[in-house]
């Protein structure tokens, strides 16, 4: 293996603490009143995920030449939109799933109204987070960050996914179709994570264009990795049961191609994203971890 | 009448169109895919609504001696968060109810799922559209109403009030508890509406102040008349059936105080709104009317 693992995760640890913290400040805490939606939001906030998006967004802050310091808040934003979106997704409307991360989901302990305005209030944290950001020398950086993160939640990304997934339900769909779903529904946050830090950090063009195409690979790996996970995981690792795709008949990468196809088209996509990174050198060492990584995940 | 009410309904209509036709413009077209949530969202956001928070945005900047085009964005911002907080606040997991501005509502429609995506959109969209307005020498005014209107919206306002009004279901409450409900949920966005305008226009101190109490003001009239016309409204006049408060048990301002003592409230609360505009002098003139016509409003 060429990667030090044992750095390499160290690295991601320290980075998913470091959001953690700052989440932890960011939270109204939850004895404020109206305390119980405090309380749902940090049930699903804190759940114990993985933090993929903010850690990417400091890790390409510091790929660009800048501070992680000032993709925090970026950063934390991210996450909250990300649990947002899971929070909706669950609801007995959406995809109506009992269980995540291992735990009954938000709507199956605070009720349905209460996991709406959860989410709700989410959304709208993440963006007085961004714009609370926006001061001194970098607020037009921070100003071009919110524009690109809400086109990436919106109808032209996360949520446009969700509804074409909505209406592929019970509809047999195509690899393509398939391919345009993952990527708005699950691509496009990515992508504006990576891009964010990016942009704070004032990249210069050609650094962004390469972080552009790596987060762009890096969402498709993960999307596949996703899919196979739910096809072949074990529920302990992933914190809920595998095959709900399967039950919900979703169109899925292994669905479609067969196991071992969607495990080539993973292996391919980490692949482009790791070349891509060629011309940034050894400081992209974490962000090609990171890739990597998404082939050996278990949850 | 000390006003001339032609003028000023024609004023408000003039504002009003201002706004719809800068909506028109931000959301996207109605066939753009995914069609169906971009029709949800237009469906409820061109439902016949008075525009009454984006109407005194724009008087409010004019007010302070701004330019109307500067605060045009904000308006609308302000316009979509309070149609998503509706969409998803009629929901059956919320109020359930079935008709908004004399149509079925958004769910009744399009389905819950996609209700809850397109309240989810137009949040969204609505800092994605203050976000891109804050552009040139104005953009620290926008950052700054971006923070302020994020926080009107979230936990410790309209979504903080929701979030009161569902554990108030089935509950008796007081006269205090029940002010603070309907300032949350309906007072906070409505002052943020009138302060956007006003900051946007770069007003001086003590204008934003006599704004903020006149918007205080203004709100609790609002509230006040809503739940009297929720007692007494034409049906056909309102857009939906009266008496929505009492069926469902909700404490209002009628319910505690009786329909006399109700008005009276709502009297007081008005002539405190134009008293506090009177150093503004003429100028002030629309958001006197505004006021006043809360005291005859039948929808």
């Amino acid at each position: 293996m060429k990667f030090d693992r044992e750095k390499m995760l160290a690295k991601w640890q320290e980075k998913a603490r470091l959001v953690d913290r700052a989440l932890e400040e960011l939270l109204p805490p939850s004895d404020r009143e109206p305390a119980v939606i405090h309380q749902a939001m940090r049930y699903s906030l804190f759940a114990g995920g993985k933090r993929i998006r903010p850690v990417l967004t400091l890790a390409a802050a510091e790929v660009a030449g800048g501070n992680w310091r000032d993709a925090l808040p970026a950063a934390c934003a991210l996450e909250m939109i990300h649990t947002y979106s899971l929070i909706h997704d669950d609801l007995p409307a959406m995809d109506n799933d009992d269980f995540r991360r291992g735990k009954p989901t938000c709507h199956r302990v605070y009720g349905e109204g209460m996991a709406i305005l959860a989410g709700d209030a989410l959304l709208t944290l993440a963006f007085q987070v961004l714009a609370e950001a926006a001061t001194g020398k970098e607020a037009q950086r921070y100003i071009q960050v919110i524009a690109e993160i809400a086109a990436a939640a919106g109808t032209a990304g996360m949520v446009g996914g969700q509804v074409m997934d909505l209406q592929a339900e019970n509809q047999v769909i195509d690899g393509t179709t398939m391919a345009k779903i993952h990527s708005l529904k699950t691509g496009a946050l990515i992508r504006a994570a990576v891009r964010s830090g990016a942009l704070l950090a004032g990249a210069e063009e050609d650094v962004l264009q390469v972080l552009t195409v790596y987060a762009e690979k890096f969402g498709l790996a993960f999307q596949i990795t996703d899919d196979i996970l739910d096809e072949v995981g074990e529920a302990a690792k992933m914190g809920k049961n595998p095959g709900s795709d399967r039950r919900k008949q979703k169109a899925t990468y292994p669905s479609l191609y067969g196991l071992e196809v969607a495990r080539e088209k993973a292996r391919e996509a980490v692949e482009e994203a790791v070349v891509v990174l060629k011309p940034l050198g050894e400081r992209a060492e974490f962000l090609e971890f990171l890739a990597c990584y998404l082939l050996e995940r278990e949850g």
